[in-house]
């Protein structure tokens, strides 16, 4: 099998694309799910094309999300090109969910069996240059003679398993909880939305590897953003939530200083 | 943690070396076991200086081996210029070897309880470069019209555990035996040494990943050898060893055709 043809659409890095590189503020956001494209060469992975605009393979409208915020808090964004379905970068490459055989209802045909090289290959070309690149935002901050602060953008299904969720958005945190806490303080003065920690997700249920890669070592600040998908599936629905989370962040950030 | 800093001896892709890389042969060469090379910023993860020096670190005397190979075949060789304790390079990721919490009779303080942070680091600064230099030294094979072969080169240690070994040679394979199956022919011509088939180790210990990874996929012809270090200690042995072993892969080769 020719791997490097197979791959040549991620070559050099491609597979990480950052958004206002040269940002000014201390602020890097990162966007795992930003993306559901699967090259041509991946046969869709094995399933219909309906699925695939589903949450199983990308976070609908995080990317729109991330950029307005980037936009708005002259930050830094790095955000995957390709669909989680090929490798999901927040997962390392231990964790079988980081290649999933099964999301939610659906097996992946795609992902069954995948052998050595195939691991290889997708790890080598998404996972390795989105957190490289991330890294990279994240020393260019430091050298600016900033303090940086790691911020994930994710958005959920308003259904999973058959449950409607109520909880619209969670801000969540591993072992560092300071950036949260700052918002969900500030969270109180919002009317628009359900705000909970640490919800739909946990830090038990894995999900805070780029956290764990880049904040918690250097205990850098950090917070993991998930939004309901729903509120941001069109342009007036991304606009009012990133209104609504740069002021969560701009208090959050002058609550640690 | 600065990981930048701590890793910047690998930076670059440097811990992947490539000798003879214009080289005009068919045959690949790899040595993922070559160095014992461990930067000061590791504290030699936790082991004294004496033990760094056996087995568990690299395989002594394979470097030497293959870059006498190197030359006689004109074959490129690739080979990794720090210790297998830091990253297994015939691992993948998702092996606990890869990063080994003990090794034979020792255990490895400094790879105790991985941060998933350090685990990114060493993956992408050891294992990808190493492997990504390694399918480009294939590519470059098949680019100038000739079909590759890969040649894994390892050394193992004459006491295991505390048992003698007494194979001197072994030709390992995995599911495809085309090309050992020619040189174990070729060895029953060879007086000097005791050669074995998939000895002292074999696939199912886990340790023909590189060949899975860039020979099974493509139906490459291939092979990984192991020999007992103590004669390949100095360069008489390593000499005498290249001579044999030059006349089997050649038998081999010419078996194939």
């Amino acid at each position: 099998m020719d791997f490097a043809a197979r791959f040549a659409a991620m070559a050099d890095g491609a597979a990480a694309a950052v958004h206002n590189g040269s940002a000014a503020g201390r602020i890097v956001l990162a966007c795992e799910h930003a993306s559901n494209t699967i090259p041509a060469a991946f046969d869709s992975l094995g399933l219909p094309p309906d699925v695939l605009q589903t949450h199983i393979a990308w976070d609908p409208g995080a990317l729109a999300l991330a950029k307005h915020l980037s936009d708005r808090l002259d930050a830094a964004l790095v955000h995957q090109q390709f669909s989680r379905l090929i490798y999901d970068c927040n997962r390392p490459p231990e964790a079988p969910s980081a290649m999933p055989v099964r999301s939610e209802i659906y097996d992946i045909p795609g992902n069954a069996d995948l052998s050595e090289a195939e691991k290889f290959w997708r790890t080598s070309r998404l996972y390795v240059p989105f957190h490289t690149r991330l890294a990279g935002q994240i020393d260019r901050v430091r050298a600016n003679g900033q303090e940086p602060v790691l911020v994930t953008i994710h958005s959920f299904t308003p259904v999973y398993h058959g449950q409607p969720r109520q909880v619209q958005v969670g801000i969540l945190h591993d072992a560092d909880s300071r950036l949260a806490d700052g918002m969900l303080t500030a969270a109180a003065g919002e009317e628009a939305y359900v705000i909970a920690r640490n919800q739909p997700y946990a830090p038990t249920d894995g999900v805070t590897h780029t956290l764990r890669l880049h904040a918690l070592p250097g205990g850098i600040p950090n917070v993991m953003i998930e939004v309901r998908n729903d509120l941001i599936a069109d342009a007036d629905g991304q606009t009012r939530m990133a209104d609504c989370l740069a002021r969560l962040l701009t208090a959050g950030l002058a609550d640690l200083t």
